[in-house]
């Protein structure tokens, strides 16, 4: 730290990105990214004249790629902002929402950069906790007339709420904008995106990383209605108005538009899930239902840092949060079939210990 | 605009960007992009495994570019912050300095991106005006007690402080920072980098955009001392915590070390600045010295605007700003040698009209 730093920003958490390893070669089942590899045609789209045109600035209104993503969805362009990540979507959110003081409320156990956003804007960052079955306080927020953020399917535990509990949610209060996240909505959840039309405080924030395999190009997006997608982007042309390059913008394009790709990569995810699932119920695992492509799981003889320790020893990475509520639990990416096999193998040996 | 709008954004000024033509084919002199493609060794590093690999997530600390910075400039890596773009490193260090309030002093005329950050944080974006000759008012630099951002050379007058000019104001007063933007200083200005280690007041930001052909991948950085790069990363961290995707973080690389091929391009644009400029006197234009990749020009037979207007009949775009000092002048990016002679018959076709 400088002596230079804004003096509010001294004492802040900042993001904790899950373990990138260097070096040492781990199954990594700790970011929740894809076991697969982009759709083929991504690589079919980063082409030799591409490379040469990166000389040429991007297009700063990222139009193709938002057209791609709205024809996806049935949307308008002008109903979709393109971002660098999620991320930044859920970022421009929370100063288009939140600029000038305010706060959005989001559950006690959720993503972890929601109370990192609420802390650069010096907002409060309310929570209002998961039930004791881990399952959204649909009631509770209800109740709000903060601004929302959910996390649906929610993070870590994987839960998703049904559509029907969303639109309650949103339509209990029609003063505050309801963020929803679906970073993982591909993997059994339903999206909030046909409620756009309906709601003007509603906005949905989701992910290539995730479904679209394409984590490392770095592409998100926020859709809702063009008045409150211009809010944002608004904000996104005072902080950096060219904010996809052109090569990310390509590669989503491809990801987008080869939709066979993207619906067997979910389904494999989905079935691997349940093999996952299962094998560590067999095991004694106490699992929680998911509609993600991570499993939320805690078995009671062994701490959840402990197991989290032993498996990193046997070059298998997952997530443990040293959280109090969730300190019993991993979080589990779900991999290859072979790579569910491994982990699996090797949970049985640890247990037998 | 929504009705959920943060009210302070409402009525600021965002980012106008270069016109990005689409359809018609322009020779293209509006936004200092290089003529040339970036270093062949951008597409090599581009290549199927890369793209199978954008499955994970890139790196956080975006590590691998930051060494390769550092090392052509001769820093370590924890002196180098990267960035998407450098709008985003000014983003950065603009909340980084004045998260809390203050102000940053820039001068009147130069890049149009400072009061759209300034109006972003609420700052009153205080300016010092050029002198008569389009000179920065060293003296009154140094008088000022606020931060300061100075782009060295300055957009769009193109002319250069030398390195000793802007020591004596960075070691004017050494309780506020510097920032120094020097996104054309490859094309004959005096780097600041040297000056890292002996001020801590110093914050340089430089960008792939110009002179390594990388406009598209959105490339820029930060250098300065470990405190201060510190303070740009935790806000770094708070916004958007995976800001480099990992195929630019790879074509960055490769264009930082194909050292031979970016001064054969910087030469070239000197070269062909220099036929421009001479080119451009000899028609009667009064040009300012450029050592960028542009340059400033006005006749005083034709109003700039109307010349702006007429090259673009004639399927050449410059451009103009519609700004009191500088209304009559053009903004001329420097191209390709056929692109310069291009340019000037169609001058010399107008101006015998």
């Amino acid at each position: 730290m400088s002596r230079f730093l804004t003096p509010k920003y001294a004492g802040l958490a900042t993001y904790i990105p899950g373990e990138q390893p260097k070096g040492i070669r781990y199954i990594k089942l700790n970011t929740n990214e894809s076991p697969f590899p982009p759709s083929p045609k991504v690589a079919g789209a980063i082409n030799l004249s591409v490379i040469d045109g990166l000389k040429l600035y991007s297009d700063p209104t990222a139009g193709k790629i938002r057209k791609a993503i709205a024809d996806f969805y049935g949307l308008n362009e002008n109903e979709v902002v393109a971002t660098n990540g999620s991320d930044e979507a859920l970022m421009l959110a929370y100063f288009a929402l939140c600029g000038g003081g305010g706060d959005i409320v989001a559950p006690d156990v959720s993503y972890g950069f929601y109370p990192v956003l609420a802390g650069l804007l010096g907002l409060p960052g309310e929570t209002i906790p998961l039930k004791t079955d881990f399952t959204v306080d649909v009631e509770a927020f209800c109740k709000t007339d903060k601004h929302i953020v959910l996390a649906n399917p929610n993070a870590p535990t994987g839960i998703a709420l049904t559509l029907a509990e969303m639109e309650k949610i949103i339509s209990s209060n029609l003063d505050r904008v309801v963020i929803v996240d679906e970073a993982y909505v591909d993997f059994g959840g339903q999206s909030c995106i046909p409620l756009i039309r309906k709601y003007d405080n509603l906005i949905v924030v989701q992910t290539f990383s995730k479904s679209r395999s394409l984590a490392g190009a770095r592409l998100g997006f926020a859709a809702g209605q063009a008045s409150l997608m211009s809010d944002l982007d608004r904000v996104r042309d005072m902080m950096n108005p060219y904010n996809i390059n052109s090569m990310t913008e390509l590669a989503g394009i491809a990801a987008m538009e080869d939709k066979s790709y993207f619906e067997a990569c979910c389904a494999k995810i989905i079935e691997n899930r349940g093999f996952l699932s299962k094998s560590l119920a067999a095991l004694g695992f106490e699992v929680l239902p998911s509609s993600t492509n991570f499993v939320f799981a805690r078995h009671n003889r062994i701490p959840g840092k402990v197991l989290y320790e032993r498996l990193k020893a046997e070059g298998i990475l997952v997530r443990h949060f040293d959280k109090k509520r969730i300190e019993d639990y991993n979080r589990i990416s779900v991999g290859s079939r072979g790579d569910m096999e491994t982990l699996i193998k090797k949970l049985s040996e640890i247990l037998l210990q």
